[in-house]
C-alpha cells in the first residue's frame, strides 16, 4: 500500500541552521529519483537538483533520501510530483528561495525537465 | 498522401496544468526529428528543444511525438519548420512563454540551429 | 588566379524571409574554412560561426559554402579575413543583427579566435 | 588529538598584495580536501573552488594546503565546515571579495555542494 | 643569463588594426606557457588567454610567442607574473579593453588561476 | 507481494532467429535496472548489458523490459542477482553464447560490476 | 509504396578497387539510418558503421546512402534488417571480409546494437 | 594509535560465493582511498580497482570499505601498500585470480598507477 | 598548376635513425589534410594517422607537412590519395613497418575512414 | 650551461623493490616535460608514460622529476630524447621489462608520439 502525503511529509527531518546570519546556498543532486507513471505503470527515472537558501533549518540529507524513496511505488506526473516536493519541502523547511529541477530519462524518445521555484514573501 | 497542416495540428493534446498558480518551466528534448529537404527531396534530421512556461494547459508528450513524427515524409525548409511548429504549440497551447530550438544535422558539411520564441502579451 | 572581392561576395544569395513578423535567430557553423597566411603561404584553418537575426533576407546555405570555399587559396589576416566576411554578408543580408565567430586552429602552438558583430541602426 | 580552532587559523600564512592598485581574482582549487561526519565518524571528501579580490594580502598557497589538510581528522558537517572556512580565511585575508563553493563527492548517493559568499563593506 | 624587463617588453610588435571603426575582440589562447618557482626554482606551467579590442593597433602573434618564451627561466609568482604581462601588453598596444586569465597547473595538488583586466578610460 | 521465479521466466518472450545460418551478435543495453538491498531494503540501480550469439531464437525487447521490471521490489544481492539473470535467459533461449555485465551505481561511495558467461557446450 | 527488395539493392553502385594488390580496410559511418518498426510503426533510428576490405569492387558512397535512405519508409526488426543489409552489400561487392555493426537508438529505454559479420571462403 | 597490520586484515568479512560452480568476475571500485607519505607525512589519494574470480568466498563490500579506511593514518609508499592491500584480500578470500589496480592523484606533478595481480596454482 | 606525382614525393625529406640497434614506433597525426573530390571538385579534409618502425631513416617531419600540403588542389578520391600516400612514404623511408589511417570528415552525412598497412618483406 | 650527460644520470635515485617475488608492474605519468628544438631553439613540451617491471630496484619519484627537468634547456630530437632518457633509466635500474611513450604536443599543426620498449633477456 501507498504512503499517504502526510505519511511521506513526515519523513522530511531539519536541523537549525549552523550560519544563519549569513546568506547561503546548499545544493543537493539526487541522481536516482524513481516512480511510476500513472498511465501505464511503468517505472519513471529522474535526477533531481534542490538549490536553496536556509533561513532557520536545512534539510537532513537522510530524511531527504527517505522522502524521495518513498515515492518508489507511487504513480505521478512529471509537472505534478515535482511541484508537489516542492511544496513539501518549502512546509517544512520555509526556505528564503529554493529551485528544484526535475531531469527524467527519456520515455519513447522524448526527454522531459520540469523547474520550480519558490521565493519567500 | 502527406497530411494537411489542419490533420498535423489535430495530433496534439493538451492536459490541464496541475499547478496553474505558479510560473514554472517544463523543457522537453526530441532528438529524433526528421523531415525532407524540398529542394532535394533528401532527409533532414534535428534535435527540437522546446522549452515553456504553460498558462492553463501542459502538452500531452505522446501526441506531441505524434505530431512531430508527422513532418517525416514532409518537405520543409529549417526556417519555416521551426517557425510552423512553433505557432502550432502556440495555437495548441497558449503559454505564457515558449521558445523552440531546433537543431538540425550537418548538410554539406554546414551545421545550422534555428532558434524561435513567443511570449504572451 | 584568385577571385576578384566582388566575384566573391556574388557567390552569394538569398532567400525571402518566411516569417519576417518574428524575431527569431539562426546560427550557422562552418568547421571546414580554410585560407592562405598571407607571410608565409601556410594554409590556416578554422570554423565559422555566423548567428544572425534576418530582416528581409536569409543566407542561402549552398551559396554560402560557395562563398567561403573562394578563400581557399586567398592570403588573409585572422583579423582581416572575419572582418570581411561579416562586411560581405552585412551587405548583402542587411540583417537586423549578425555576430560572426572565427575560431582557428592552432598556429606556433596559439589558437587565436576573432569576435565581430554589427547591429542594424 | 585533534587542532583546536586556534592552532588551525594559526596555520594559515599570507603575503603582501603585488598590485593592490588594480581589483582582480585569485581563484584556487583544493581537489582532495577530506574530513569526517560527526554522526558516522566515516570520512567525507570535497573539492573547495576559492575565489577572491585580494586587498591588501593574498593566501600563501602552502599554507592554506596544510589550514586545509587539519581538517582531515576532524569532525564537520558540510554547512558548517563550508562557513567556517570562509570566516577563517576572511579573518586572515580581509579580502574585497570572496567566494568559497565546497563540492562534497557522494554520501548514500546524494551530492552536495554548499556555496558561501563574503563582500566588505 | 635573464632578460631585462626592458629586453621583454622590446620583443612585442604590433601592426596597423585594419578595421578600427568597429569594436570587435581577439582571443589569444597560449598553452604553454613557463616559468620558474622564484622559492623552489621548480618550474611552473599554464596556460593564459588574452581577450582584448583593439584600438589602433593589434598584437603580431610570432612577438607574443617570443615575448612569453622570454619567461621560461625567469622566476616569477603566479599573481605577479600575471599582472605584469597584462601591463606589458597594455603598454605596447593600448587597447579599449584587455582580460587575461592565467590557469596554472597544479603545485601540490592545488590549482590557482589568476585573472586581471584593464579597460580605458 | 513479490512475483515467483517461475513468475518472473514466464515474462520472458523470444522470436525465431531470422538469420540461423550466421553466427552473428546481439547487444542490449537496460540502463534502468533496480532492486532492493536484501540487507537494508535500500533501492540498488544498475546498468545491465547483455551479449549473445541466438541459436534458435531471439530475445523479445518488450518482454525482456518487463522480466527485468519485475525484481524492481525484489531483494537480491549483486552477485546472486546477475548470475540468476542470465541462467534465467539461458534456459529460456539457449543461445551459442551469452554474455551479461551488470555495473552498480557507487553504494557507501564504492561502484561494482558483476560480469557472468555462458558458453553452450 | 515502398521500394522491393530488387529495387533497393539496384540503388547500390561500385567502383573499381584502385589498388586491388594490397589489402586494405575502409569504414564507413552513416550516422542517420531510420526504417519503421513492423509491429507499431514508430520510427526507429540508427548508426551503421560498415568496415571490409574489398576484392575487386569498392562500394560508391552516394549510391550507398540512396539503398541506405530507401528503408525510410520501410518495415523491417532490428536483427532482420541488418543481416540483409550485409546481404546485399555482399551480394553486389564480393570483399574479402566484411562487418556491419548497426547501433540502434533506445526504444522503451532500452538500446541495442546487432553486429554481424560475412568472411570470403 | 595506528592499526597493526592483523587488527586491519581482521576488519575483512567474506560470504559464501552464491554460484561456486561458475567462473565468473566481480571489479569493485573504490575512488577514495587516502593514506600518508612516510616521509613527509602530507596525504596521498588514489583510486583502487579490484577485480576477481572468486572460489568459495566473496568479499563483503562494507568491511571491504572499512579495511581500506584503516589505512586513513598510515604511512604506506605506494609500491609497498598496493601489494600488501592484494596480499591481505587474498589471505583472506583465496580467490581464483584477482588483480588490483591502484590510481594515485598527482604529487609534484607525477602521477602513478601501481598493478598488481594474482594467480591461484 | 598541380604538381606532377614526382614533384611531390621530392618534397619527402629523411633523416638518419638515431637508434637503428632498436625496434621502436613514431606515431605522427596530422589534422588538417585537405584535397578536393575528383568528381564535384569540392573539398575534402581529413586527419592522418602515421604509424611506422623506421629502418635507417625517419621521416623529416617539416617535410612531411609540405609533401602533404601539395595535395591541397589535387584531386584525389579517398581510396585512391590514402594508398598512395603509404606508397610514397614507404619508398622514400622503407620502413620495417608503416601504417597509415586517414580519417575524412564527414561527406553528405557519412564518414569514411580508409586504413593500409605496409610490412616489409 | 647544459648539464653533461653523466650529470643527468646521476639525478637519478633508486629504492629497493618492497615485493621482489612477485611481478608487478608501475606506471609513472610526467605532463610537463620540455625541452629545446635544437634546430630552431623553440621549446617542445610533452607527456612522458613510463611503465616498467621492476627488478631488484624501483625509480625514486622526486629523483625522477629532477631528471626529467634538467633536459629544460637542453636541445634534443624527439626520437632521440625518448630513445635516450629509456636508456638511462634502463642503464640505472635495469627493470625486467620498461616502456617509454613520449607524447609531444604539436609543432607546426602535426602532433608526434616516440615509443620505445626495453625487454631484459
Amino acid at each position: 500500500m501507498d504512503p499517504s502525503k502526510l505519511e511521506q511529509i513526515a519523513l522530511l527531518e531539519t536541523f537549525e541552521n549552523p550560519h544563519p546570519a549569513r546568506d547561503y546556498q546548499i545544493e543537493t543532486v539526487v541522481p536516482e529519483f524513481t516512480s511510476l507513471c500513472p498511465k501505464t505503470g511503468q517505472p519513471d527515472f529522474g535526477t533531481l537538483t534542490i538549490t536553496y537558501t536556509p533561513a532557520d533549518v536545512c534539510v537532513e540529507l537522510k530524511s531527504l533520501k527517505m522522502y524521495l524513496q518513498s515515492f518508489r511505488n507511487v504513480g505521478a506526473f512529471y509537472e505534478d510530483v515535482t511541484n508537489r516536493i516542492l511544496d513539501d519541502l518549502v512546509s517544512v523547511t520555509h526556505p528564503k528561495h529554493m529551485k528544484l529541477i526535475a531531469a527524467f530519462t527519456p520515455r519513447g524518445g522524448i526527454r522531459t525537465n520540469v523547474i520550480v521555484e519558490h521565493r519567500s514573501e
